[in-house]
């Protein structure tokens, strides 16, 4: 059988186009799809800075099979998620002679993807199948994705008074902007490799700005333009980055 | 009875405590409490430009009261939930001993609020109603109830190798980012007070600056950090400006 990870993946896409089915768009296709470019381009920074080579067959596998089995973020079975889809995914590759030397390569790196399995990722590939996983996470991407999950899981999109939870415990099953701060921003330290670091502490950045931006405006932006000040016009220095369009008001 | 706007927005909090109860977080209490703070900064505004006065009383009355009768987005009777929601309110203020002369000019506010009743607003409260309704469509609050209900309506995030719809039709019903260009990003032309378009275009700008960043992480960024240039390297100039995080790639 071939090893061309090219070939492998129009193969794997086809094994795997159910992907989402259950109705969960934030697991599709399209989702693995992204995983894997990610996946690629961090295969290509690793070698550049000297590490490696990485098995781009294997990479490839795994990105496309790491979802496979499908367990929503409120089961309680989710932590086996990851553990099911390689043992599924060893099913794949099987039948599709899938090189049989590589196929524990696959099965590891998917096990070990998950923050929840518990599983340090031993090989080079497992290590950046988990950044790039994360990866999803942060950015314009993870702001999507997020309020995606918040809706279907019928969660509040923001605590109305105190978005930012300055002066409230974080409680990200009722508030999905709470995520950002009890799990999203934690991800760049937890990123395996250079490149993943990078990546991960510029994706972060939007999140914060996006936060910033969406508390500025609940806190009641006054309409601009020239008008008389008032006594709560008053400006405090934000350490975030400003947004185009987020106005010149703090919180 | 009392016109103190304050006082019967307190009155009124109580009497939609029950606002979202259907499980739609982006109609909810605190939505309604947010264009009720957005309709009195733009009520200053009209007033700082010399149109006016506003009546508070009435745009408070409307703020609490316009999502009344909730109706999903994919409903077919969606059109009608303006003017249900109306007649629902004079229902509720006839309870209340609203100020009876008043009653009118709320009942008009809440069913001209909306795009899809098709009814043209006649007074400055039905004016500013519509506007602090329809930011809520835009900037971060508006990219977070964007993807939000594409949550609870099960359609993909984006299109995942043409998220900007340069070379396809757009279609919201499938993607949620279509969304921001059918209908979100044309709200700034829709609002019908001065500083109603200034805040929706500030907000709009935004919307565009996520969209744009969005495309840059699918389009698969490359790993950041120094590394040799290959081909596909080359820059091409963005109108849109660039987010914090979204790094230096264009698509």
């Amino acid at each position: 059988m071939t090893d061309d990870p090219t070939l492998w993946a129009q193969r794997l896409e086809e094994a795997v186009v159910g992907l989402g089915a259950n109705g969960d768009r934030s697991h599709d296709l399209a989702h693995a799809k992204r995983v894997l470019r990610t996946a690629l381009a961090l295969a290509d920074g690793v070698e550049d800075q000297g590490e490696g080579p990485v098995d781009r067959l294997v990479l490839t596998a795994a990105a496309y099979l790491h979802d496979i089995v499908a367990i929503e973020k409120n089961d309680p079975r989710r932590s086996l998620a990851s553990r099911l889809s390689a043992a599924k995914a060893r099913e794949i590759l099987g039948g599709l002679d899938f090189p049989a030397g590589r196929q524990d390569g696959v099965a590891h790196a998917i096990e070990a993807h998950s923050f929840s399995a518990g599983i340090a990722p031993r090989s080079l590939e497992a290590r950046i199948l988990q950044d790039a996983d994360r990866m999803e996470s942060l950015g314009a991407i993870g702001v999507a994705r997020t309020f995606y999950v918040a809706g279907r899981l019928g969660s509040a999109l923001f605590h109305d008074d105190d978005p930012l939870a300055f002066a409230r415990p974080l409680d990200e099953r009722a508030y999905a902007l709470d995520h950002f701060f009890t799990k999203l921003l934690t991800l760049p330290a937890t990123m395996t490799t250079a490149p993943g670091r990078a990546m991960a502490g510029e994706r972060a950045e939007l999140l914060r700005a996006f936060a910033e931006a969406l508390a500025q405006e609940v806190s009641g932006a006054a309409a601009p333009g020239p008008r008389p000040a008032r006594p709560s016009d008053g400006e405090a220095p934000s350490p975030l980055p400003v947004w185009p369009g987020s106005g010149t008001r703090t919180r």
